[in-house]
C-alpha cells in the first residue's frame, strides 16, 4: 500500500455501527420474504407530521432555496428562545442558539469548538457512539465512565471524581440517553454542574430526545447552569429525522466563535427544512407530537413489562427516548451472537450493546420501540419462543 | 477567563469571512433605503429549477423524511455514475460515490479520511478559504501556493515542485477555482497527477464549478488520475445552494472508511434533497440549466470587459465559476478600504480579496456575476464613477 492509498489514523478510530450490520441483514432476510420484526432502528416510525409537510411546500413555492445565514434563520431561532422560555422557565439571547444540520452537525461544532487536541471528556459507558468518534476526530479522548444498572446508567458525582484526570476539560451528559433511555434528575444535574464547574470542565449535555420523555419534570442544562453547551434536534419529538436538522445552545461568550466555525462547517442548514420547522410549534403539530409521545410511552410500559417477565434484566426508571438497554446475562454472555441468532433464527432485529459500550457491551442489548403494538407483540412472542418461554 | 470559556486553539484558526461583513453592512444600507448593486454574493440568483421544486414536493407527498443510507440513495448515486459515464467517460463503481450534505460536507469527509495531524496540503493562495480551515480542523498545515495572473492563478509542476516539503502529503486543487474563475486544463491537470503520483501524495480536487465553465473541454480529475479525490455539488450548476447537497468520488480503497465516516459524521443528507435531486438530471432541468448557464457566459463576457476597460487586472483566460478576480493595483494598494469605500459611497457591494489570498489578498478583488445584466451594468457605471473615468 502506497502512502497515497492510507487513510488518517484518527478515522481509523471511528467505528462503524454494527446496527448498520443488523439493518443490511434484515433487509436480505426481508427481500426473501421472511416477515421480520424491527426493534433496532433508532428513529420513529411516525412520517414528519402534515404541518411541517405542508410548511416545507409553501416555502418550496415562495422559492426559499438559498442559503441562510450560517446561524439560521431569525424566525427559527426566535421560535427555539420561546420554546426554552415556555417550557423550560430559560431566558437565552437568541444569538446563543445556532441552527445545525441535524444533531450531528452540531456534535461537530461542539467538539470543535471545545475539544483541544489531547483533552479528555468524561462521557458514560454505554452511549451513543458517534460522540466518542466525535471527540476522536477533534483529538480528544473520550474517557468512558463505566455505568450500570445501580446508577440508572447515568453518571454520579462520585464516578465522575473516580475518573476525572489532569487532562479532563468536559464532561459529556446524555438525557435522555441512547441506548438507555435513562434521565439524569434535577438534583443529579445539578451536583454534576457543580462538580463540572469545580473541576473547571465544560457540561456538554446531548438533550436530543427531550420533548419524548415520561415524567413530569425533565430539566434542560441551561436551567440549572447557563454556561452549559446543549445540543437539540428537530429529529426525534418533532419527527424530522430525514430533514437533518438540529440545534444547539452556546454560552454568550462562545457565539463569535460558534459562528465562524457554522459559517465554515456547514454555510447553513437546509433552508427548506428550517422553513418547514417553524411549523414544530405550532399547536397543531404539538397535538400530533403528543399523541405520538403518548403511544411511545404505552409501547415502553408494555415492553419493559414483557422484557422483564421474559426474564431480561432492565431499569426501573426508563424516562426518555425510545430505547430500552436490556441485559441479557440470564441467557448469553456475547450480545452479537444473541443478536444474530435472534435475526437468522427468528427474524427479530435488536441492536447488540457493543455499539454503545466497551465494558458491558457484550451483556446487553437495545431494543428500540420504534415500530406498532401488534410489531412489539410480534416481536416478544418471538422472543419467548426463542427464549424457551 | 477560566478554562470552561475557552474555546479550542484550532478554532481560533478559523477565520470568519469578511464577504459576511460586506452583507451585513449592505442589508443595513438597503434597510435605510438606499439601492445597492451585489456583486459579493457567492450563490447563483435563480431560484431552484421548477423540475428539482416539484420533484421535492412529490417526496413530501410520498412521506420521503427519514434517513436514508449514509452514502446517500442508490438512484441518485446510479445517475451520478451515469453522468461521469455520458459528460466525462469515466466509469466508476457507485459505492465510490458517497452523497454529503452540500459540498461542506464532502469538505468535512475528505479532510477526516485523508488529513493526518501534522500533514502538509499544498494549495493555490488565493482559494476557498473553508478548505485551508477543515485542513486545520482535521490537524494538517496548508502550505500556501502563491498563483497570480502569470500561472492564470492555477498551480504548476514547478510551485509545487518549490513548495513541496517534507510533510506534504497532499495537493488541492480547484478546476474551476473561487475565487479566480480560472480552470486546470487537461494537459496541466495530467503533469499535476503525475507530480503528485510521484511525490506520494494524494491528489484532491474540487470539482464543485463543473458544469459552469465556458470553454468546450473542461476535464475532471478522474479522467485521468483514478485514485483521485474530487468533491462536487448540486449548489452551483444545479443551482441548489440551500439544499444542502454534495457528492465525493473515493478510490475503491477508501470506500469503507468513507462509509464509516459518513455514518458517524452525517448520520445521512436530507432524504427530501435527495430525492429532489433526482430531477438534477433530466432533459427538461438541463434545458433549463444549459439556459443559466449562457446567461453567466453573457454576463461574464460583459463584466470582464467593462472592469478590463476600467483599468482592473484581469487573467486573460476566465473560463468558469461566476467570479472575477481582479487586480486593484492602479487604484489601491489596501482592498479592504477600496471595497468598504465602495460599498459606503457608491453603494456596490464586492469582496476584498483577503478572504481568500493571504499574500497579495490586499490588492485584489473578487467580482460575482450573481446578479443580472441591469444590475450589473449599474455596476460598472458607479465603479466608473468612483474610479473617475
Amino acid at each position: 500500500m502506497t502512502a497515497q492509498q492510507q487513510t488518517s489514523n484518527r478515522s481509523a478510530k471511528v467505528n462503524s455501527f454494527r446496527v448498520m450490520t443488523v439493518m443490511h441483514r434484515a433487509a436480505e432476510l426481508e427481500a426473501t420474504g421472511q416477515k421480520i420484526i424491527h426493534m433496532e432502528v433508532g428513529e420513529p416510525d411516525f412520517t414528519t407530521a402534515e404541518p411541517i409537510i405542508d410548511a416545507a411546500k409553501r416555502a418550496l413555492d415562495k422559492g426559499y432555496t438559498r442559503y441562510t445565514a450560517a446561524p439560521g434563520i431569525i424566525k427559527l431561532r426566535h421560535l427555539i428562545c420561546e420554546h426554552y422560555q415556555q417550557n423550560y422557565g430559560v431566558d437565552l439571547g437568541c444569538e446563543q442558539i445556532l441552527i445545525t444540520p441535524g444533531a450531528s452537525g452540531g456534535l461537530m461544532l461542539l467538539t470543535n469548538l471545545l475539544v483541544e487536541s489531547g483533552a479528555g471528556i468524561l462521557i458514560s459507558d454505554p452511549a451513543y457512539p458517534c460522540v466518542r468518534n466525535f471527540i476522536h476526530l477533534a483529538g480528544g479522548q473520550p474517557q468512558l465512565v463505566p455505568v450500570g444498572r445501580s446508577e440508572n446508567f447515568q453518571p454520579t458525582v462520585e464516578l465522575l471524581t473516580s475518573y476525572v484526570s489532569d487532562s479532563t476539560r468536559g464532561v459529556w451528559l446524555a438525557s435522555p440517553g441512547n441506548p438507555t433511555g435513562t434521565i439524569v434528575d434535577r438534583e443529579q444535574l445539578s451536583a454534576i454542574a457543580r462538580w463540572a464547574s469545580s473541576h473547571n470542565c465544560h457540561l456538554l449535555v446531548d438533550e436530543i430526545y427531550h420533548g419524548l420523555h415520561y415524567v413530569d419534570d425533565l430539566p434542560t442544562a441551561l436551567e440549572i447552569d447557563p454556561s452549559a453547551f446543549v445540543v437539540n434536534s428537530f429529529s426525534k419529538y418533532f419527527g424530522m429525522t430525514g430533514w437533518r436538522l438540529g440545534w444547539i445552545v452556546v454560552p454568550e461568550s462562545c457565539v463569535e466563535v460558534a459562528n465562524r466555525l457554522a459559517q465554515n462547517l456547514f454555510i447553513s442548514s437546509s433552508s427548506i427544512a428550517q422553513h418547514a420547522a417553524l411549523a414544530a410549534f405550532e399547536p397543531q403539530t404539538r397535538e400530533i407530537l403528543e399523541s405520538r409521545r403518548d403511544a411511545f410511552r404505552l409501547r415502553r410500559n408494555f415492553l419493559a413489562q414483557s422484557l422483564r417477565e421474559l426474564g431480561f434484566g432492565l431499569s426501573d426508571r426508563i424516562d426518555g427516548a425510545f430505547y430500552l438497554y436490556a441485559s441479557i446475562e440470564r441467557f448469553s454472555s456475547d450480545s452479537e451472537a444473541f443478536c444474530h441468532d435472534l435475526l437468522e433464527r427468528f427474524g427479530v432485529a435488536i441492536t447488540p450493546g457493543t455499539d454503545f459500550g466497551e465494558q458491558e457491551g457484550l451483556k446487553h442489548v437495545r431494543f428500540a420501540f420504534t415500530t406498532g403494538m401488534d410489531e412489539l407483540r410480534s416481536g416478544v412472542d418471538r422472543l419467548a419462543q426463542a427464549l424457551g418461554r
